[in-house]
């Protein structure tokens, strides 16, 4: 079954934000055994809302707009709906007296601002919003179901996955059951050389996207039963395993990160870094994953020669030598880390970023990432593209992945 | 005048990448004076791509399109502009020498599939391609005009940058200026407040959008020519200046760490930073300004309580008796960096990201930030709210703003 989605507000189409919510909507509505057929951004008018409003419920049945719904005058949502269907706007005292009750208890003043949040077009249902003011809205005309959701992420997020879900649950059509399998140090070219005629199958659906440095391979499955739509996509997804081997690094959509802090859990292994031109980020990606202390000790941003010399003992004849991004600075970074805070794993990243510094000899892109463990240390030279950030991010991947296929050997 | 735009991809819809293109478009089409009216994503779908352009096109009279013009059969933009047009699509030997000659000279196979790109519909100019193989479309319809460009962002950035903003200059209308303030420290309510009728203004206008503990200010204004326009905006962003002080950051929207690498360098000042929760989120924050090696020593990634002790000297006493998330560990965590990396600044960040590890005396979000310099330390308690990764970026943007505020003091 087809559903189209609407954000609505200017900031969006002026580039002031991203419309994340579009990403968010359309795996929510793939999940849920939709087809997002369209998404469109429509400016903060009342015209122009109800106008997009007729069009896409004249396509389909279902329809999720999302903005507009707060209290200030450029907030359009409630009247564009009420436009569109042709029906007057009207206060719900339900949420009125609710919503005075949540200002009172924490002795909030009531802003006549605030009246506008307590309205709603007359068929609509009002649904209370758990983590803020505005409330989301429902309506069924005949068999199509509009709903519209307020704009700030974690209203949108916990209304769409919570009460809206739970609505929707009830319109699904087939069953459908979407796997994601990340990949890395394969170029998509050669991925779908290697899948074959795996790529090429209608059901379930493999269909690859090309991330920083991996490319996620999307299988959808459908059947009649939630059962038969996992089972499919489960034969699928170890079909893919069997063809790509250690460079799936996950089945389930986990970050590189993720995979490896729980290899290191599930081996007791410790890890530290000594981070140059990433500067932290490496850290920081271990960190983002809860739980990442009991295995990541900590690490040394040596952003001077000074800090890499006195921190992590990289001898400073072979910093003049060879100079800072170079195999023996990256192998004693590592080799430093790990003794210095007596870890089993240590990680050294030294590289030129950009978009200044780059030589000839040394151009910016160049990265040695090195790996220390009881086994001794591995150093790898990479020639990295894409902006300071990208060249950044892609060491980071390529640092974690090095570990990755250590902890799997 | 009015302008939209659609994205075309399967990609898109079922939120397996987010589209980002739709803000780059909306911050081009702004500058270069349009109005972005309308953006609209649709399937790899011959019959829904028609259908989106001509709606697009009895609204409007410029339309940019992108995405869908590769060589793989799930790419139909070619066919939908044509069945649009109700045009028969034809090849361009001069695309076609041009790519085969680019092929040759790389030793690069020809691959029949390839022939696609050499197609246009008739009446279609091609542009070529600078950084990839897939030429952009331009075409006039009496006096509206259709552009279609590559999906890969490298490629849909150098033709719109390039060519395509060439184009377009001819059919400019009035004279815009854009200038983006960006505010930290503010809450948006009273941002408006402090603002009063600025915010009302018709011309420039001004809208707030919140960010991640930020708020940025869009000011707009238009004239006769770029000259008035300039003065008109100048004018506005000096205005909210003197009503904000120094909460307004940045008035050429930079992020707040290029704003504080900018200070330390002018006044030739040295930063260490040492990260517990952030895990090295703030050194790669600082480390993304190039050039920040001038300033930026290094830091430690002190997420062990061994590691917070024996590199930046917490005193294990306090650190059992008031916990690592506490004041004095952050401000002898900020001193030990100081210290150790003999630097003018020192920042200390430790606490709770969360989801686990709160309790009710230190609930998730309690995060202690500190600054040491000669002239003493500074600790703030902050309870922050979000998710991780949220609380932490949240943490290191309240670092950098009391970082700089220290140094306009």
């Amino acid at each position: 079954m087809n559903a189209e989605t609407i954000s609505i507000g200017n900031e969006l189409l002026f580039g002031d934000i991203c419309d994340t919510h579009a990403q968010t909507l359309g795996r929510f509505l793939s999940s849920h055994g939709f087809v997002h057929a369209r998404h469109t951004n429509v400016r903060d008018d009342v015209e122009e809302i109800a106008q997009a409003i007729r069009e896409a419920l004249a396509r389909v049945n279902t329809l999720i707009c999302v903005g507009g719904l707060g209290p200030t005058h450029d907030d359009l949502t409630r009247e564009g709906i009420a436009l569109a269907l042709n029906e007057e706007i009207v206060n719900d005292p339900g949420v009125e007296h609710e919503l005075k009750a949540r200002y009172a208890a924490r002795n909030r003043q009531w802003n006549p601002l605030l009246e506008k949040m307590t309205m709603r077009p007359k068929s609509a249902l009002a649904i209370l919003n758990p983590v803020g003011s505005a409330p989301a809205l429902a309506i069924a005309i005949d068999d199509k179901c509009l709903i519209a959701l307020p704009g700030p992420k974690e209203e949108f997020e916990s209304l769409l996955f919570g009460r809206i879900s739970q609505l929707l649950a009830s319109r699904r059509p087939s069953h459908i059951v979407t796997r994601i399998l990340r990949v890395v140090g394969v170029p998509e070219s050669n991925l779908e050389i290697r899948l074959g005629d795996l790529m090429k199958s209608q059901n379930p659906t493999v269909a690859p996207y090309v991330g920083k440095m991996e490319v996620r391979l999307r299988v959808t499955a459908s059947g009649a039963s939630n059962e038969v739509a996992e089972r499919l996509a489960g034969e699928t997804v170890e079909a893919i395993c069997d063809l790509l081997g250690d460079d799936v690094f996950s089945t389930s959509d986990q970050d590189l990160a993720e995979v490896v802090v729980s290899l290191l859990k599930h081996q007791k292994k410790t890890l530290g870094v000594g981070e140059s031109c990433t500067g932290g980020m490496l850290g920081a990606r271990i960190t983002s994953v809860p739980g990442s202390s009991d295995v990541f000790e900590g690490g040394f941003i040596t952003y001077s020669n000074e800090m890499k010399a006195r921190e992590v003992s990289v001898a400073r004849y072979d910093l003049s030598k060879f100079g800072a991004v170079s195999d023996p600075v990256a192998r004693q970074m590592a080799e430093g880390v790990r003794r210095v805070l007596n870890v089993d794993f240590g990680i050294g990243i030294t590289g030129i970023a950009g978009p200044d510094g780059g030589t000839p000899e040394k151009p910016v892109g160049l990265v040695y990432i090195a790996l220390a463990s009881e086994e001794g240390t591995e150093v790898q030279e990479l020639r990295l593209s894409g902006d300071r950030d990208l060249i950044r991010y892609r060491a980071t991947q390529l640092s974690l992945d090095l570990l990755r296929r250590r902890l799997l050997s």
